[in-house]
């Protein structure tokens, strides 16, 4: 038995690849599929199965890709409209080398949700993993409202007896191998530890800890951010993503031609962190740093653009592209070649944006100082708690809101450490917006600071 | 929480890599430590405790060698008289960043062995994890007659209880982490899967399912092989290995160098395949192939002689390196450049061995050619069934029984697949031997085949 | 100005990187291509030239497949009907970033060949190198033999004129780039060291120092081995090799589907070294040790027959298929997973093949035994020295020449130092010859040990 | 003959590695050695011998280090008091294989320099390649002050004869290949392209086209910076630097651990960019870009203050402390873990700096406002043309003419890019200056925007 488990950091997306003999299968492959084509190369193996748990809808998955590569066959619930792949049905069971694989319709995080749960002839009966897709997750279940309000409460239900009356039957020694990890947005609050068994969730899940009627009702006043990249991801999922062979790696660019590429249309994104951005950065540039990309180019980008693409290293293009094509976007116009460095020598324009403190802007909010207060933050974190006479306009919003941003006023955006915040004031930056500052360390610094907090 | 497992080949040897925030410890590191560095280095963690779960007898420690390069501290069992370290109590808790490590006195395997339990925030008092050396392991409990005789059946008692008054009443949700897989010395049949949980082993680890007397009866008739080894590492695990610093690579030699070195009294091993050395070796030359290099090693090449290498190609230098200091071999003499080509084509001296299928053996059996067969396997090998007529001299006797094997007629050597009984037939070619043979597949092949088995 | 060497080893194929700024070319890509995209990434430059220096015939170019994945245009001269890429004029001028890189038409290897050389400002007006394909080598020039007989004599006379009324005006102080080295079949004996300039060439290339008579005289009388790959190489290269994308990785496969790959027709190949065969092989398999594929794949394996390998470990696979992409084979059957080990451990029928070595076939030679002597090696090889006796069947003529060899007498093949002979004796038992055996170490070794030799 | 060259950046410097069959020698090797003993290790190769070209000044040489490795000889110069090695006598002839490598004595850079002839057996007695330290670089030749100016004019005429009595006699076709590229501080202007020949610098090489007198007077007229860093590497690089064993990689620090630090008097370095650096900063911190470590260091570190250190990631932590330890600094407090990220998260204070463009700079100073400009560029540097009213305080001395620069004005530094300027800035800040601007882009900004230049 090999298994190893690959994780897309960002949307903390978990794959795994599962082999025995020269067999292999992979559990929801990403889309940039070098890495499973790697680990089958090493281990002598050869990827005949891929298992989708379900139509995912904050990243297009690389069951296509990866079956054009090696011929393997694709499996995912039937209640779905595919146009790929093939239906798994409950209770089928499918073999990787003696590894056998039984298929869970385990529906509630969509309705064609599927575990498949693995037995190794060593361990006989009893299950040694089930891959559970969003069903349960470490610490919590999957979010249920996907499919729109009136469908969320017959979810839930699904939810709550896909697990408790085949999933945990599995015993409390079953690992647990979930589609996410901690950061994720298909659940509230995933747990930040990767390790888990049902006999921990069922000890420590709060979901798993409540009542049938107390999970739905608790499923009922989830309220959780809806990224515009669901609903193309779901799309893309649906149809199975273009096939892209190499990775889409952009063109060097030189500041001239970076010039003329905005001048095309070419959306300027500035990777590099909210330090380096608030220090010089190209007048008009989105600053969206890498460690976002995964999760927030979706609200940020838009599809039909190209990116053109300013990054603290050559180092970055890469990984930039990869978080990019398992978001959907598959071409890019350019990356400035040399970074800020040869645009700031070659004499270009530059702009800088004013960083604020958590310290001094209480003093300043305490002298009273006349400024908008702007919380990029989404409704799960602002529930939290709040800093007093801030405005709660999420970073997706922004573009779509801007009329009730002032434009005489001195605007201070914040999110929880500082990286949406100045993905905002960028937009702000570039809408003309004069006086415009980013809270350094967000609410977590506000927090630190003792400054104070309203909820 | 990160959690790395490591594995040492061959010996199956499984140290962990634990850690939260800047902290970091490892569980029974090895002793080319560069790895465990390395993970803390991509972690930004600082490795600050080293936690042995017993004196091993299968390799040398690495922990002294990760304290010098770290300034960790180390722990292990005050029941043995180490002249290093720190003594681990029973119930005292460590902390890795919020991770809290408590420590259960679990002896049996040996008096000092400790387990270690892995508590984390998220999970509150449930275990994630427990680090159970050498105590359980998957699909099988560890060894008890490292201690000799007398003092086995006391041990066994003392195993039965710590497994099941210490470590089982973690509860069935806890994953599992022990110290060796499947392949080991350390125990009878550890099961190849290293995935595993306390619920898994409970339903099926075959000692697990004994009661108390029936348990110490199945320790009291366990038999199995005591390599040289094992006292040797006994006796640096208790005084701690040398430190190394960097990996002692072997110098490069010209064939005229090796042949230098034979003269000089270095040990000219010849670490490929059957296959290859069958094919053509120098003269006088012990095969032992690579991937019997961590557990053979300690049977074949006499600790106080410099290893005169003969490899596949330089790549597999650097892996013989780090399988030897494991061994606690430091120093060796060199290596021959461009291999059995080099030799070959300056023209020196080669020699053949003749292989035989189990095909032909078969038939040459029952043809009723005289022929001495000797099975250089082990007793547990030997017991699932043998060759009728054969002979069973251990790999690790045949230089001491020579005496037993007559030079007059053809022998036929055999293990389980052919490595060991290429070794021992080269073995045989050095001291002489007109007429060696060895079984290509060894016993797996003679099964295959459908050859008569007796027992 | 950025300058790289790419060498692929056997063909000693010598490409090269070129870049200024954000610009790159590349002279005479290899087909896998991902190092060049590496280099450019690497550096933060786009490839948007390819120089062809000739049509080759050694290998199949991949000028395509870099167009393909990086929209770079390809130069070649327009002496031959290419069916892809642009023509390359006497005196044209291109530009990589502010480097100049001038062409020159250079016929003689071929009738099409061009030189490029390389001006950098810092240098002015002195060419730092010229990148001569295979005109002028180190310590040689490129053989003339490739358009027939009736055109070698005209050729030499323009590879004379070419040589030194074009490269060697530039000077004495310019570094050549050559597009081969040492080993290569494209000139009679490339000298291996592969830093050189003009000045050297002229001082000691031992061509450079006849006079025109003596130079088109000498290459009147070279007589060099055709491999039937030229023929196919040179048609592909015309029609640009098929766009690959991946390489084509072949399956892992069980014995069971290795046999099954075999009564289908699959053509059975050991890269194994010829230790390793000796050792023990698949019956029928033919022996072409992996360093020996780049050269001799197009003797051995036919075009149309889709290969079954069995490597030492599958490290070797991929190199394996890299060096058959070169050769312009794009597909294989699979790999034996595990190898011999696996394939005798399922009792599989195994032959074995007897190796001499110098000294013992000197002694049996003088005894007067009886022996077909068959030496494999190729013109100017055995124009060297000989063996007494033996009989010259070049490796690419056994197959064609089996009525030659008797049957009933032992065959002692060799060559240089002893893989093609390994792999010529594996021929002979394939068809059924009872006693062959293989000279290890081969003429080298017969040389090494005061054998006697004639010429 | 395998010969790789083996740069360090920043400080330009070049080392190479030769080999021949089993043996190796380094040319100037660096202090972090495992490059060579990786090169070795691939070509199956022992590092036999060290030459050292000249007692450099610019970095601790790393010849104790690789022999410790190793157990390789030194050879250098006797015209120094060296503590460590042996003497190279001119005229002397090393081996490396069956490469003949003559040792020159060419005093002028320094009084014991000497070069290193390469003669391989394919070109006879015609050399291959000249090892030729800093006595001729491409485009340049080292520099004559640095034994100060008494001996500065013996020197230059030392060198003079040197290269045209030793070094360009081996013929215009010999390949040069010395021991610093551009950018070096060795030498005044060394061309960036670092393939040449003694041809190729006999024809564009501005020194060698000078007369005698010419070349001398030139030399006289030099005037470069003396770093500070000078003295100590000398020092060292006589006594042989200490062993280092493995990279003295620092711990992960939590940000208290960096206050804690700061208080105990570590010295505070920020080794981002300028743009990141004036986005946000620990107020104290020194900016210096580790592009500029290699050859600043020496200026802004003080050799007895241990490092803290506050990196853009991780993964510069590693060439941070190798950039180091070639400067001879060896001991390292710690790196702030999870970056500024982690400090403004916690809510710890942060200083911010203002940038300035060259445009608005303009402008400013049309309008006449009043400003103190700090030019922290070298001598050479200014010469090619200044800002108008600029004062010139080189970087190195910024720290003690602190008096010449008024605390009441507006400062805006600037030097050629902005990396240096953002270091000066930050002196300015630590020590109080209320008003410190950098020029981003720096004179090449200046330049490109067409303002004003004085010379």
């Amino acid at each position: 038995l090999f298994v190893q488990k690959v994780k897309s950091e960002g949307i903390a997306h978990l794959s795994y690849f599962i082999g025995q003999g020269s067999e292999a299968a992979v559990i929801d492959p990403r889309r940039d599929i070098d890495i499973y084509l790697e680990l089958a190369r090493k281990n002598e193996m050869n990827i005949g199965q891929v298992f989708e748990t379900h139509r995912n809808e904050d990243y297009a998955i690389g069951s296509q890709e990866l079956a054009a590569a090696t011929g393997a066959k694709i499996f995912h619930g039937g209640q779905l409209m595919f146009r790929y792949g093939l239906e798994a049905k409950d209770g089928h069971e499918f073999h990787v080398g003696d590894l056998r694989i039984k298929a869970l319709h385990t529906p509630g995080h969509t309705p064609e949700s599927f575990s498949y749960v693995l037995y190794e002839p060593s361990a006989g009966n009893h299950p040694v993993m089930v891959f559970c897709g969003d069903a349960l997750l470490v610490g919590e279940v999957g979010r249920t409202d996907l499919y729109g309000m009136e469908s969320r409460e017959r979810l839930a239900i699904d939810l709550y007896d896909s697990i408790t009356k085949k999933v945990l039957p599995l015993g409390a020694g079953t690992i647990i191998c979930p589609a996410h990890g901690g950061g994720s947005v298909c659940a509230t609050e995933i747990v930040e530890r990767e390790e888990s068994t049902l006999g921990i969730e069922m000890a420590t899940n709060h979901m798993l800890l409540l009542s049938r009627p107390d999970f739905i009702e608790a499923k009922r006043r989830e309220n959780l951010e809806l990224s515009p990249i669901f609903r193309r991801m779901e799309q893309i999922n649906l149809e199975g993503a273009r096939v892209l062979g190499r990775l889409p790696i952009p063109p060097a660019l030189t500041p001239k031609e970076v010039k003329h590429g905005i001048v095309k249309g070419g959306f300027l994104l500035d990777i590099r962190s909210p330090y380096s951005f608030a220090g010089a950065f190209i007048p008009g540039a989105i600053n969206l740093h890498l460690s976002f990309v995964p999760v927030y180019a979706g609200y940020v980008v838009p599809p039909d653009r190209s990116v053109l693409l300013v990054a603290e290293s050559s180092g970055q293009v890469e990984t930039f592209v990869r978080y990019m094509v398992r978001q959907g976007y598959d071409s890019f116009a350019g990356y400035l070649r040399a970074g800020m460095d040869q645009w700031s020598k070659n004499g270009h324009e530059l702009a800088s944006m004013d960083m604020v403190t958590a310290k001094d802007l209480n003093v300043r909010m305490k002298k009273g100082e006349e400024m908008f207060l702007m919380d990029v933050r989404d409704r799960k974190e602002s529930a939290q708690g709040m800093i007093e006479g801030a405005k709660l306009i999420h970073l997706g919003e922004v573009q779509a809101r801007m009329a009730e941003i002032p434009k005489n006023k001195t605007i201070v955006t914040f999110c929880g450490s500082g990286f949406r915040g100045s993905c905002a004031a960028s937009m702000l930056m570039r809408n003309g917006y004069p006086k415009v500052q980013n809270l350094h360390g967000g609410f977590n610094a506000w927090k630190a600071t003792g400054s104070p907090i309203v909820r």
